[in-house]
């Protein structure tokens, strides 16, 4: 594709093109997010497989996997041709109805999950399967507290948004725009540990015993789920320390709480598993998907459900619904992606290249450069936490940091984006997440463009 | 298609085939709105145009447009076309970025609005946006509360559905899920007034004076925006009397509030208009947009920005934000609808059915029925009544009527079903709403069609 347009339209008529799609944009178009006078997006014109490239002739490796949802790649061709295939078959048709790629898509991700979470409910979203789930459990148990951890995202809608733990719930809280419900606790992080531990096992005993302590002064009758990402993800990359989600699951047994897992994020293998969870054997009631379960080829995400929470919906109206319920082209979207990981091990490629590639050189990049504290990660879905300083941990830029307080990580990124790598930035994080089926090479491609583009913050730690 | 469908393959295994589709929706798909053991959903085959079929050689002509949604028809030729070109271009890329297709549709939706909303906020669906422009507009405002009307729908998720008006909002209320601020209003009914008038002239008053009355006994302050189906649509196709949405715009003008309208529902040929606010000349600050779009051929919403409100985020971070917002695949097959639109006359279409067509033979089959109590709509967009006595106007069934109580509108149902046209349901009603693209002679086959279902709920009226 790339080839093709170069080819056919000259350069100065590509940045003619450019230059429209631009003026378009600011026109007419309003950011997510954004300050919108202060934005100037990149007009882009194409994508495949681990890349994608602008007007102006400059092509990217993409290592944000856009906002961590082509999990496939751009373009892959098994999914493009379900996309248009079902197009020419069936776009849209009710959630009322019975469809034949609703149904399929549904019977494989419940082939996927663990446990008896045999159900889906199709949303448009990753924020509307939070804000179901979360309906869900507060109809299944007749409570309404649910209780999530700073450093979290779950969504932008207002249930979601006031489960977030990161500074966009702030300005929602703010103006009402928030559900009443939500309460915060800290979830386990030993590098910038709340607990004061010093081992994973410390951090672990002392996060569990927080969160007992947070549902006993909240009164364990009042909450209706306990909602974690199971690795958190645009938070940091926070990898759950080994019997901390076992330790949620026996919580939540204990006082009767619906335990939904987020796998926005986490799941369909991005972390070299189809759900996270199976990396700690966990069960949770609920899964919720969106992002890799497509790539976001379509507009899509949804709730798996367990045999228990169906029941409770068998012969009671679950009060809550969308036009868009199982849409055809989604769920086809769904079934070729889910066939195109399993025939082309894509799973199994995200979970090497971690253990051998991403893992062993974002540790040596981290022993080479004073301004990287930490490399956690999984899989495709890995995070540097960098620092001014190794030994006092203090963040590069600070937590919520804007205009001059940022320019470090903008630094950074400008200078990834000058190597042709496009980085995926938050706070004082540079976070590793390409598509799970970029090749050895590219992965080695651009950890190099970042090794060299670290020099850069290095001059700001010590 | 459908012939293609019969010709390739024999009755009994397309009977097969819908069986296998039955068997995996009934084993793995979690359904909106419904008791998971209690529904019998039925499996379709395909779709085009005005008509859908199922596995059993049954043929519907789509009096429902599914959820008011296929206003251009199912599988229009060009819509499905740009979405497969799309598809084999970009599927998907950040929201971040610019984009030829997500500038064009913002473009092409800024020049069909009114006044200067010039601006395009593209979400995944109708409840995301009711959702961001009450989120624009209470911090424009810096008010929180929100007047919507009771008999009004404004979408499921938590800000969403607290403004709703109608009983899905009740299980939703009970265990928190709404959001705080929500009050509701009475809007103009004349059928049923709640101000005692007797006239539209009187009810408008009435209606103004209520909801002025509203504000200021919450406190004008207090007041972020006022929300309104222009056209209310599932509650019941309510049209508002003459001058009542320019007495709501002046409302708003005098105490500083955001008027915004949802015309998830009414917008995009629906009501015989580009939008339904054209009819009666009015410009909201801000708009929300969803299904006829693009005929929900992709999942997608939207909220039009004024630039007032827009200027309120120029260089503050509007805090809110999706995944999917300005979905390439959505943006192409919005723009391909908005030219096929044009290029076909669907709005002049609509508009010409309802005035020489839907209205004089819905009126004359009201003159003939008992229980029809009275007729409303304008273009494709039209009510049933249905009563037990015209005089009373006693509903046919009860408000939020279900099981036995539910009996006669469930056989209506069936009758219309067993005459091979898809009726739309709710309450006491039987809403008229075939694709905006539906022929002359379908459309009167449909209402023959009706014309002889009713008598089989005559009986219950006198």
């Amino acid at each position: 594709m790339y080839v093709l347009v170069m080819t056919e339209i000259s350069s100065d008529d590509l940045k003619a093109a450019g230059a429209q799609v631009f003026a378009d944009d600011r026109a007419h178009v309003f950011h997510s997010w954004s300050a919108q006078g202060a934005i100037t997006p990149l007009p882009i014109a194409g994508a495949e497989g681990s890349y994608f490239w602008d007007y102006e002739g400059n092509r990217y490796l993409d290592f944000s996997s856009q906002l961590v949802n082509t999990n496939i790649g751009h373009q892959h061709p098994k999914v493009v041709a379900a996309i248009q295939e079902q197009a020419g078959k069936l776009c849209t048709i009710a959630p009322s109805f019975a469809n034949d790629v609703r149904g399929e898509a549904a019977r494989l991700i419940a082939e996927l999950a663990p446990g008896d979470l045999n159900y889906v409910f199709f949303t448009n979203g990753g924020a509307e399967a939070v804000e179901n789930a979360v309906r869900m459990a507060r109809l299944h148990t007749g409570r309404t507290k649910v209780l999530s951890t700073y450093r979290s995202y779950h969504g932008s809608t207002s249930t979601a948004i006031s489960l977030t733990g990161d500074p966009r719930r702030w300005a929602n809280d703010a103006v009402g725009q928030s559900t009443g419900g939500a309460v915060h606790f800290f979830g386990p992080h030993l590098y910038r540990s709340h607990f004061h531990a010093t081992t994973e096992a410390e951090e672990c005993e002392r996060a569990l015993l927080h969160l007992e302590q947070t549902i006993q002064y909240e009164g364990p009758a009042t909450v209706a789920a306990i909602i974690l990402e199971t690795i958190v993800g645009t938070a940091g990359v926070l990898m759950p320390p080994a019997g901390y989600l076992a330790g949620v699951r026996a919580l939540c047994d204990k006082y009767g709480i619906v335990y939904i897992a987020d796998e926005v994020m986490a799941g369909f293998a991005r972390s070299g598993a189809w759900f996270a969870v199976d990396h700690w054997g966990v069960t949770p009631d609920l899964i919720t998907f969106a992002k890799g379960s497509n790539s976001g080829y379509v507009p899509v995400g949804g709730v798996i459900i367990s045999e228990k929470i169906r029941e409770t919906f068998k012969d009671r109206v679950y009060p809550g619904g969308l036009t868009y319920s199982g849409h055809p082209l989604a769920c086809a979207s769904i079934v070729a992606t889910i066939n195109a990981m399993k025939e082309e091990g894509v799973i199994e490629n995200a979970a090497r290249l971690g253990e051998e590639v991403f893992g062993p050189a974002l540790r040596e990049i981290a022993a080479k450069h004073a301004s990287v504290g930490e490399v956690r990660g999984v899989g495709a879905f890995w995070a540097l936490d960098l620092v001014r300083s190794k030994e006092t941990r203090e963040m590069l830029v600070p937590y919520n940091a804007s205009g001059a307080d940022a320019a470090p990580m903008n630094e950074l990124a400008a200078a990834m984006k000058a190597r042709g790598v496009w980085p995926f930035v938050n706070f004082n994080r540079l976070h590793v997440v390409p598509p799970c089926t970029i090749s050895e090479a590219d992965a080695r491609k651009g950890l190099a463009a970042l090794d060299e583009a670290l020099d850069v913050v290095d001059v700001y730690a010590n």
